[in-house]
């Protein structure tokens, strides 16, 4: 969501300091806005599709140490302890425990040792769309300006007003939810937005 | 790298739908760039020292939760364990040695309760870096075609040869790297530029 309001702005404040015409500067960003938001959302289905093959595969390949090697895999289990400073003798009752329960043993070796978490199977799908339909909701605010205005110049100046504020916004919310400041990160996706349209805008002037 | 690839790769493409002249596509092209590379670097940057600061914080809570209410905390790590049909007989070792281990027992807690890696401190900026760095080595691949040719559409052709062997070989490498099928990956990121440029293509041509 932030990168689909903060690139379309950036790119479309570029275009400003470039071009008059307000219907090349819509262009571009419909443009941009497709090719991102299907670069995002299906580069996210894949990732995520992926990450589940990536758990099935070293899932398997627990399971058959499990099965053929177990003293290592007991080995391996007394490791992840040992690096917590416990020894041979107080983690030997889990280990032990452990090895009567060879799927559990498998999601603690997957999890402990490893690292991994279960992905969900239909979080590929979802998660694909969401990105998907979250850019093409950024991306439209920053454009909606030009395509209201025919004046590059108070398109820009109208579309820096309502983007940052969306991103302020955005960035408030995120905060909360993640239990950072809010408003310390607010002002951070402003300051992205801000940088990054300024950069692109001094760019294409100094091309044009 | 790949969407440094993909979405100036796709946005060239689709401007090349709607317009003859190579200028603007190169200037919206390398506006795209700035603003990507410094709204995923710099986004990044910061979601890494948000990253650390979350870490950061959660460890100063668990080390007074340890500190102040042990007995909830024993009972958190036993828990842990339980999950996987574990006793508390089996577990009470384990629990028992972790109490007289503060520093490890809140280095568990971290890894074990929360799912939380350590963040490495100089991660932030070197990942700023190059994130920042291979989008823009990624997005002057699919441009430089429309900056040497003056037709949009042959530079179209061209850059799209060049671009899809680019993310052949790039997604061929990451495939190798992490272990999945090297010529699916290749295929994919393929898959995922001809699709985004394609529908931005079909976009801009629709509109124009």
């Amino acid at each position: 969501m932030a990168d689909g309001l903060t690139v379309p702005f950036a790119l479309a404040a570029g275009l400003s300091g470039a071009i008059d015409q307000t219907a090349i500067i819509v262009t571009a960003g419909l443009a941009e806005i497709a090719a991102g938001s299907i670069a995002m959302g299906l580069g996210g289905y894949l990732a995520a599709k992926s990450d589940a093959e990536h758990y099935a595969r070293e899932q398997r390949r627990e399971q058959k140490e499990v099965a053929e090697i177990p003293e290592e895999e007991m080995e391996e289990v007394a490791q992840v302890f040992r690096g917590y400073g416990l020894t041979r003798e107080q983690v030997a009752p889990v280990v032990h425990a452990l090895s009567e329960r060879p799927k559990a043993w498998v999601d603690f070796m997957m999890r402990f040792e490893l690292g991994l978490e279960e992905p969900d199977p239909k979080r590929a799908v979802t998660s694909a769309g969401t990105i998907a339909a979250s850019y093409v909701a950024g991306g439209l605010i920053p454009l909606s300006p030009y395509m209201v205005l025919q004046n590059a110049y108070r398109g820009l100046i109208v579309s820096a007003i309502v983007t940052l504020i969306a991103l302020g916004v955005f960035g408030f919310i995120k905060g909360k939810y993640t239990g950072a400041r809010a408003l310390r990160s607010a002002l951070q996706t402003m300051l992205i937005g801000g940088v990054a349209a300024g950069a692109a805008f001094a760019l294409a002037k100094w091309i044009a």
